[in-house]
């Protein structure tokens, strides 16, 4: 039922030729989705400043390139993630304004100037194997509009390099903490901070690893209280979490 | 938004103290869940039959008389399952006109005689183990106002025991194959029939049977065609699968 | 024992060749497997109506085309799953008449007309990465002589876009629903619906959804009591099993 | 080092007693930890308003006594999670001031009354089955000094009572969603609104739940990008979590 | 359709009642399962000497008993396994000829003896743990006809052990190897023999051993050839398969 | 020690150069092991007819020409498994007379000619997917020089199939039963004969069943007593495994 | 054959009685197990120092007190593991002399003091949950004559406790490492140390914990190379396995 | 803080500049981390004699030229493990001086000659699969200045081969065996010597051996108490491990 049809029921109702008790049965079975619909709309235009996203994984070069284009159009920033360098290539043939991350895999295109909101979050790893996670949670984040500091040789085989930053890392709104092998880096950077540490498992590693199983679980397990976990590798879902927790919705921006 | 508040508004449309535009901005933000309310109780008494049923697994004895007694309020068929003799019998202290299927662990508090629907719901397992779960599927299908035969004695490693009854299972509308173990029942009889078979693999077994997921993997992996899968031990859902086919939506009952 | 044999026999007894305890003897012994060949026999004629059907997945182009030639001589409809593009068009070049759905990777000869059976099959999926499964059920159920009605951009995640089909929802006869991931969506529609759902775990997701296993146990463990579940990536199960419900044994067709 | 050595040492310096290179000698084998032992003194303070936290799962009533008894005479508040009925009476019987939330399994001693920090923590949970994982959350939230909404029959197999709530959801600064069987409510929670979902898989099921594996697995493939997810069952960890998003560290409280 | 009703047909053929015609029509539906049923009584005419089998866990004492008592009656041998001390007495209230192994957890009436067939069993396991399992082998076996040699100290940590009973070990005609932990005896008694090893995982261990699942996986990655599993702690299982390779069905007893 | 190094020792004695007590002393720390050497030769005298073998997968082809070059200088059989075609190709361009079956993936030399064991071995399964693996336990069957028996298409879900063989499987000394997906086979054809049967799961399947534990769980889960198991996929060992059982050491050959 | 035997026979070869050839051939067959045996013996003493050892988990209270009578008549210490409290008494009420650790629930009988050799084993955990673990494998070190430090309250999630240690860490010759939940302390260690460090996971946590396999996990994984593992819980092994590192056999204790 | 700034505020306190109280209260807030990372110099000047490493399994070419070039200029010797042939012709192109092994895939440059530290490291494995496992921790402890044996064919199912060297391995001061399929070979190693045995559990095998699980199981689950494991496939740090023991900390090289 479209506002338009609604708008005519109620006037047939001021006109008398239909009685409030016929209209109140005709609303009764009224399709709610069509008021969802306006809803979901409103609902979208406070989110503007979102992205339009696209997870590129499984998709062809024709397909990634056939949505891209078409996103662009809606004048919004895009953000691909798991695009490979000849997607990323196919991609900017049609639309040469792109940017491409080879690290973090991750193809966008900004047409949206916005400023950054407040608070920094930290994005910590390991070592060089971890770094596509990482990248993409913090490139991600930026996009997203938020300010982000890194902080990528820091294993708690060595603490000494992780305690070097301890201040940084205490100042931060939020941290994304990405760790393969036995993930142990998100609880032990826990223990050092305040705010919300989200652990991002990766699937760095061999053998028992499990391709980021063990990490999961030892974060899963984490005696440090102020750690959530997110999907094997998924450091733009870590990065989207993050987002929603310094863009408070309770608070205006 | 009540249906009294709802003819309200209508009718101050009417009587032209609310214009119908202004009735359209207040429907719009219209809190749709009470129309949707209004809706589902409709719905509900679409489903008369159905009786109010209760998963008593990790209930107090306590909460479940409680539970029951409430229910048996509205007049409706109540079923419980998962019910433990001692429960049962704390329920019939309260409520002596229940039922309690001791091997099927169900109770039940009929107050609604119908009338079963056409078709024959065919349950079949191999022995006495599995007897639990196939007659919590009977009990339940049974309440449910269905036609039900039963077949058990019939494992596949004495295959004429089932051949014997070829015939009876052809002719069924759909079919409740219960097997622990291995499970290779149900793709047995599935070979032999037209109809749906619902699977349900049973926690019987030890060691590497796993508590039911030896038969839960080898029935998802059937051969045949014409088998689905519930969870294990879920005898209770397996009938409401197989209610929800011999009654089906599109036909009148 | 073919039937000629059988008859030759009882003749000799009629024509008092050999008495009837000789031919009790002869019986008692006689391979039950004929007999039985000529049941199944006459239970094809029964099903005629199925189309031939071949998993193409681990055989050669060679063999795919050998099969599909030699089926084909039999003049009955031939349906294919898991064809790669290159195996279609090999036996495309055998068998001009051959038809193709390449997202399916469904390779299909129709030889024979059948008019759809009453009733219709809603197939429902959230997004394009699942539509390989979704349109392997599609087409399968398609050639299966059911009415298909299609649901392909309703996650979870977005209920609007759901609730804006619940009507038509409502109608089916029977559903399929096919997600990856968390596996959500069968629940969710089985809530809104009388009618059974068959849900579909697919392999859709990386990380911990372990190639469809968290959609599959999250299926397994639905609230929802009218949702059985197929293997992963099962399309072609979920349209035969979804048939054999539509195709009710005990209603005539 | 203590404080006082360490003076000592200084001191030393500046009467001549001893050199500023000997004292760089000596310092730089001093052993940190004691400075360390003082930064955590300061940290602590800084975090007034957490109570002390026991874990009374594995321990006997008499050593939860002690700990309990050892801790009250600190002047902090308290909070236990895991226990028994019989341990609470144990712990009351020696202070009759300590409070016990018997579904919760929560026991506590409230010392210190500290105001509710701005924002509002939404609970939500499907049912019954799940409300001691809900209500550990809960209680410990509220001692964390947090304003809490409880939104607890709200299971996604009938949308219209999670609908019903959409307003309410939209507004929380943060939610806890608990779910065992499926867990798909965090999925669809999170789709209702902008702030974060942090989503607790319940041990609640049976069969192919595998004690909230299925839950587990479900939420993180969450299709939703602002859910993250804790241990089975973990509802104090949730509520600290949340705890962590509410105060956020670089905003004054 | 019993060999009565089939003489009686044959008849009426002879005698010009039926024609040959008619009686094939009838002998086409056949219930063959009642030819089939015959056979099966010959069919275990010639097994005589195997003892009925009771799988007693799960079932109530009452329920033992009861079938106990009905089985006795028909003169065999019966033999159940898992079966508690209680339930043990309880039977031989009822039955005072039954025998008891309390190690075995085997409850056996021995009412017809039959002679050894030829060839030996060897059991091996290594320690006491294991012994619960070994000895339902052996006292299986027994029952089964089959002269039993046991070996019961000789775990692979200590070689000497094993390597003292090599030349009694080649002699066997079957082994059956029990072992937890990791499972490592039947390979190495493999590597000595000649004959078939049977290779028993059993539920002895702690941790990491997942409950025989260690031993389980061990086995069937065995490196020599002449090793076959059966489920973990199933000393029945193997005691029967065992004679089944003594008692090998080409050759007379 | 070799024996002619033990035979001057023993001369010495003799010959009064060595006193008993040195001989003693020096046999105490004698190596074992070069005895055992000398019976690990006389034991393989024993064995001969069985061919060498050799495992190729892994193995580059240039590593399985040289092994096979020098086996076969031995003048035994040899039988190379996981033999890919091109490896094939590579041995026969250096030994002609080598023998491939493609579909095995077996290649072998046969350099010596032996008498057939009496006896059948069976060798069933259901399709042509699992052929690979059942060819290899049929052409490794046939070195070992036993007689074979193939049954090739007598899947479960069509039953008629596989009783039309009961006679000459139940004739059959043993049987190997090779089975993917749910792994039934193997149950249901230990229900119609009494020689012992090796199950042999296999890969084929997808989704859950997860490469064969699918159907390795549903072998080891079968409730037929006359079943055992061996690796997934593993068509060498239960061939080497039932030649174990028809070479019965006990019995000359 | 024993040495008395053997003797005997190099005795008839210096008197003549038998031939050097003769007594070759006796050799060849000579049980090579006595041999075997003596040198087990004298092996046995080359170990004193050792007790003998008792796994008490699922061994009765009259089987722990037989056994353990019976090992202290041979004069050694007896170190008894997983003895719950009642057994300790049964044990006690026979020998008044052993000891029971409650904590560790070790139980032992000290017949011989033995010097405790140099070095020092220090073992450290996180907290109280893990003390059981922690002492089985101290009190078992200190046993087999090992001087241990303990570390019991340095969690990972509180970085300050552990590095307040660390140069005691750094001095121990190896260290026993035991973490539940997430297991990183192992790692963490293994980073401040030169030493060999032997993780041991404990059962401790709930949820995805599953019983200490994410500890286990974890340690598997350990970024650190100085780190190997040994089962859940298993304190006893590795106080055995830091005991063949600290007593070196190639270096004189 | 570094050593400068540190002596410049003692020179002020000296100087009277700064009192000792403003001293003390700059350095209780003195990052640590600065004097850490000196003592991490100390610690690394210790360690001299370990090469750097680089894991390259995930690296490019040209990133594994860049860190290899870079190290190179240290001096110090350097071993990079899981090297492709291709990766390592690219060093050499760069580097002449590189090494590389094939089988173990390690590459190394020795730029420092070490005397070997005293005792033996022996290592064991099977047979040819197991290979580059065994040979990437021979290679690496070599490397690490330790004294190596091999024992290269000697897998259990064939005891002579392995007792045939039982003098030597009781000599070793520590042994790495690796093993993949059941992985029992650790244990019956482990039984024949006094010192520490150091498992590795290979991804050799196919089917149940699930990559090495079935051997890493195996293995945890040792009978034999000188038993600790390491991950799948972990040959370099098995002999880091090894290095650690021999290297002793507590006893001067």
């Amino acid at each position: 039922m479209s506002p338009e049809s609604l708008l005519e029921l109620l006037t047939a109702i001021q006109q008398g030729a239909t009685t409030p008790r016929e209209g109140l049965a005709r609303l009764a079975h009224m399709p709610y989705e069509d008021l969802e619909f306006a809803k979901i709309d409103h609902h979208r235009a406070l989110r503007t400043g979102l992205p339009e996203m696209i997870y590129a994984a499984g998709k062809t070069e024709e397909q990634l390139v056939e949505i891209f284009d078409r996103m662009a159009k809606g004048g919004e920033n895009i953000l691909a993630t798991r695009v490979s360098p000849a997607a990323a290539a196919a991609v900017r043939a049609r639309l040469p304004a792109v940017t491409y991350h080879a690290v973090a895999r991750v193809l966008f295109l900004r047409q949206q100037e916005r400023p950054l909101r407040p608070g920094t979050l930290a994005i910590v790893c390991a070592g060089t194997s971890d770094l596509p996670v990482a990248e993409e949670a913090a490139v991600t984040a930026e996009l997203l509009a938020n300010k982000v500091a890194r902080f990528y040789d820091v294993g708690v085989a060595g603490l000494h390099r992780l305690l070097a930053h301890r201040a940084e890392l205490a100042e931060a709104s939020a941290l994304i903490v990405c760790a393969g092998m036995e993930g142990a880096l998100p609880t032990v950077v826990a223990g050092l901070v305040r705010a919300p540490v989200i652990a991002v498992p990766t699937s760095v590693g061999y053998g028992a690893s499990f391709g980021g199983v063990a990490a999961l679980l030892g974060m899963l397990n984490s005696c440090a209280p102020n750690v959530a976990v997110v999907n094997i590798d998924n450091g733009f879902g870590a990065a989207c979490f993050a987002t929603s927790i310094l863009a408070r919705a309770d608070r205006p921006e």
